[in-house]
């Protein structure tokens, strides 16, 4: 994703466009809230449906597509900006279509699927009318070993024989298809084993074993994370993404724009906790005429909040445009500390908001509560805090001549 | 709750006792946990009336109740010992009859209740036949603020016409009764204007809103949360508990012993995420060979929180003990201090467990994800952390001068 | 302080002369280090000038300075970038002329000062030949508290009087005149009773009470902040900057740009302590082969360091460039955020620099305990931390409606 | 050091004794301190003389000491709470002589030390005549590695020719001697290389290189951290202080009670800053009529010292009493934990009463600014946290079935 010819045009219309996304989501996504928190995502899929049309014919669709494909062609650190406004929503990256992990698999296969993938698959995600799954994370293997994993497609032909056991696949319930990473060369070094292969979600031996339950709920449909088995799956060779062996390579190359993604959209929720903060603190009172925010521990959460948050997202958005700039290879120091910087964030503004909500707080008649259970994972997925810590600092150590050790 | 004249005696048999629930817990009650994180608490129940069957016969049963009500005599500091026991599990005080409201109901019965009471309300309450609610917490009134409320109990002959919205009035759902605080005095001094009364839950006029949905859950039953509201609900003026006007200290007379069964139920909760947080370090392996348990940060979590758990545990406990040999208000610094410092302890140790985990942290196929969702609220519930800090500093400054001042 | 018109071209020789002050501190303000550390500040003095009059040689003396006074004309962000590298050294800036107090003295005599005072004082200051002080804290009365103090400039004729006692006058000792606040319109609104007033420090009156001893030191000449004592000090009234009552204002004024060039300082003492503490993660070994660098801990230590300070760096060239472009009325929010957020990395980022170290970072053999002494001053000097935080929080509850109160 | 048969009755007495020692401090030490914050702690030595043969006549002296040896014969549990009085001042321990390194020197020669050496060197040393030092870290070698070390004592004849460098020998300038760690023998296993040897002061070849500069301050006597370089040091053999190879194993053995002593005088640390805060919180006035103590923040600064330092202190005085009752050895997980868990709460209670005293708080009027220079190193000497932290979490786990592993 490098930044289109038109950038500074693009730019121009950049605060008019986040204008009216937030006049969208305040208007139109909002008032859904309430059941969204509620009830099951399933049930609310219908009005879901509409509420996409209409972000389609508002010309707003999937914004970080690049004009060919229909979107709107923004630079990464444009669209940083949009998904920020996007996440004070928990459905605003979906009503938009820029939801994970549909937009990292629409990057993928837009970078390296093979013409008929791009048509198979690539062209009905855009539109919106399919969901799409990566299918990871291994519930026998640790997460922060990318490199070792169970899953094997063995070559049988023309076609791999998919065969293994993931979870966190997240959103695989009523997916059309999986990316699936899985062992083709498991004699290859560490880095080179792994493939990215498309499976049809109804391909026989695709079973989803189950919703996990993840902090209260299994969820349904986009929210969830289901538990896949892949039990001898057949697919043609040709539904492997890029090289075999490359497997790792993509899912490195995915990381940098995904994480801002994530990070931007961490930068929006608490944008939004802070918000509730402070609409609570002004309304509720303590005693007769005392508001909550005159405490003065309401006051400093406040102000510790505003200022974390705005250099974070400072932090954030220099990174994005180091990535447009230099490409992500030379901003791999800053896509590794992003990562536990926003998160740490993320969850102490989440903290705060709910402590300043008391009871209220820990309801589901706030958005704060689903973002407490459901960004807690924030500092574990997309590679657990540590495992960027260490990264991070074992290449800085590397420049001042510390060799790389176990 | 006063120590009894066998205490000696008792505390001989103290290890012997916590040696048998540990046990029971291990043997009977363990097993039921999946479970219990993945279904509703209602569909648990004859199982665990089975449990309390068997905790019954094996004379287990309400330890902290005096013998002559059929528990076990023991004084605060020992009963705070069986707590922390019986927290590591979620079902544990429910299972010896110890939960949480119904151990409060009991002592407030016992010790302020009309003969008439006790017949009618504490003796099916002790024998586990019936379980109650405590009705204060409302939606409109901040809870930090106790003696502002807006439920009304109008004298009417010999009646009381009670009218009001209550919420977290925990285990309503299913309850016999709740204990009801309403003001019957709005024109006394602040703190002598509420009164304590039974409401039977199927009186008219009393209507469970809702099972108010706490960190995605509504729950059921006991483990539930209920918004509630009386209309016009009349009562006989003899199930007022005490004297009238005298609800706030009522209250304040439960909060020292209650606090040590909360704090010690949190030490519980530790003692489990601890555990759990070393069997994963030891058995999850990052490579082959490698377990988890090798990562200096994963040591340095276990050590932090098996310190941390230490000091809090024997803060605890030595408050129980002022409370047993010199009463409630000359602990009363303590007790406000162990309600904080005891839950930010929890806080620490559950997200270090759940992170030591990764992602099966956040699934519910570990009780992890249950306490960090349902003890997010152990810094609100039973007066907020801030409450307590300020109200502890305030006692202190008095001594070195500084007047009282809102 | 405003951008001045060649700003592009200034920017574009920003990398060029960032690189020349950091060579020129490589090689002549480094090796001075070790002297500095286990010495008085006063014995350096003539070392310190002929570095000073190399500075002036080679034309990056006093680069915050408009073209017109002799200065590089510096926009505010770009000095910003100057002085997080000349605060990798405790004398960085005093080396280049861009020490505190007297580059905010030299600014408030540029902008405010009449002809006759900017030729008497400001002249001088900004050809090094003398030093100043500002006068402002009392030792009776709160600084978080600016409007409310002691000292009083009673007019008598043409002269002030000027009577008070003032501490943490830093740099006093040896400077040739205060900037000193004083109350001069008793009656008036609190924020209009103090002026600026020029005092000479040898007028008759005028005594320098002590170096206050400040963690261990009293220190010497620029380095030391002194208790004076103005007993009847007599100026003439033109010595007074700006107009009577305007004190307060001026100071504000003062604000912006003081507040970026500390957060910068603070960012290059940041820089300086991650640098040391990688250099000895590289070099220490626990045992044979093994450098302190594989420890988790180190490495997570590092990241976050590299994070935090990326972060706060961020944020603090980002409030310049809005002072810049818009005025510090603008940025005021982030004004008081930088001042909390960045005291707080600088010191988290030196504690973790001397764990590091070990017995070493408690010594005086680097300049980390130099830091970690004079700069926890950083979270209380400039306005308390708390300060800040209440202040910018008020001004975001007010947006949400909530009346200013005390 | 065992608790003495008559612990009842000396229990009895504690209450008494240490009302005692409060009152010769307030009175009699700490009207010392002003001037011990700000000079030379050399220049004081005849005054701390005069106060020390008070205390001796008091019958105070020393009374971590059996009475056989002219001690009061407490338990280590007893002693703690003396050592937590004794802790409110920098020089408390000092003037009843039960100042490190003195204390653990005079317990290894009680304890292993030959008849000859304790007429020598013990019997002065009780008598306050002469003081003593340590010296084992070394300016070249992690001290959280202590096996490995550079010092050799090769024995030639009847003597040993001692060499080496040592560093952070505190208090060696104006000792008469110090206990020396030096390799006796090299190929022995790592734990059995090391023995304890004294060396007088004296002795040709002993040279104290310097008084390191500690944050500020070289110091001077007592109060002082040397670097001291042997030079074929000769002693005789009979200067060995238990068995040859038996170095490390004497050390070990001074841990444990070594370790309550430090960790409660951190404890009477913090409880002198918390009064300080208190003190500062009701009479400083943010503006007329409104001490700081009225500022929430400030509060909860107050209600979080005064339960850490609760929770801490039975922390510590749980440990003493198992080490009473069942050895060092039985409670070698709390001697790790409260190493580290105290040294964390005695540095943010001091943080907390320096930020409450504002400018006040850095300088040397009060005793705050000394301990946040002075005992920052409380997190690395006696072992850096993280080298406890790791050695607790290993034990932990090798019972959950970890092997030990480098």
């Amino acid at each position: 994703m490098t930044a289109p010819a038109t950038a500074p045009a693009t730019h121009d219309r950049l605060p008019a466009l986040l204008d009216a996304i937030r006049a969208f989501l305040a208007a139109r996504v909002l008032p859904l809230e309430p059941e969204l928190l509620q009830r099951e995502f399933r049930d609310l899929l219908p009005r879901l449906a509409a509420l996409r049309a209409e972000v389609k014919a508002q010309g707003m669709w999937a914004p970080f597509l690049p004009a060919s494909l229909g979107g709107l062609g923004l630079s990464l650190a444009e669209y940083a900006e949009v998904s920020a406004v996007l996440g004070t929503s928990p459905v605003g990256h979906y009503v938009f279509n820029c939801q994970a992990p549909d937009v990292g698999n629409m990057e993928l296969l837009h970078a390296h699927g093979s013409p008929a993938l791009q048509k198979r698959w690539l062209a009905p995600l855009v539109a919106g009318d399919v969901r799409s799954c990566f299918s990871m994370t291994e519930p026998e293997f640790p997460g922060s070993n990318p490199v070792w994993m169970g899953t094997r497609a063995v070559r049988d032909g023309d076609e791999y024989v998919v065969t293994g056991r993931k979870w966190f696949t997240s959103s695989a319930d009523g997916a059309a298809f999986a990316i699936v990473m899985a062992v083709t060369d498991p004699d290859a070094p560490p880095h080179r084993r792994a493939s990215q292969i498309v499976v049809p979600m109804d391909a026989p031996g695709v079973r989803l074993v189950r919703n996990v339950r993840i902090m209260g709920e299994a969820g349904s449909d986009w929210a969830s994370h289901a538990e896949v088995q892949y039990e001898g799956v057949r697919v043609p060779v040709g539904n492997r993404i890029g090289r075999q062996g490359e497997g790792f390579a993509l899912a490195q190359e995915r990381l940098g724009p995904g994480r801002i993604h994530h990070c931007m959209r961490w930068i929006g929720i608490c944008e939004r906790a802070l918000d509730l903060m402070c609409r609570r603190a002004v309304s509720r009172e303590l005693s007769p005429g005392k508001p909550l925010g005159l405490q003065q521990q309401v006051q400093f959460w406040i102000a510790e909040s505003r200022s974390e948050i705005d250099a974070a997202r400072l932090y954030v958005l220099d990174t994005a445009r180091r990535i447009d700039a230099e490409g992500a290879a030379a901003a791999r120091d800053a896509i590794s500390g992003i990562k536990f910087h926003v998160a740490g964030v993320l969850q102490r503004v989440l903290d705060r908001a709910i402590q300043v909500h008391g009871a209220l707080g820990v309801t589901d008649d706030t958005p704060l509560a689903y973002w407490y259970r459901h960004e807690r994972g924030a500092r574990i997925y997309d590679g657990a805090d540590e495992v960027h810590k260490a990264s991070l600092a074992k290449r800085i150590l590397k420049r001042y001549g510390m060799e790389a050790r176990e």
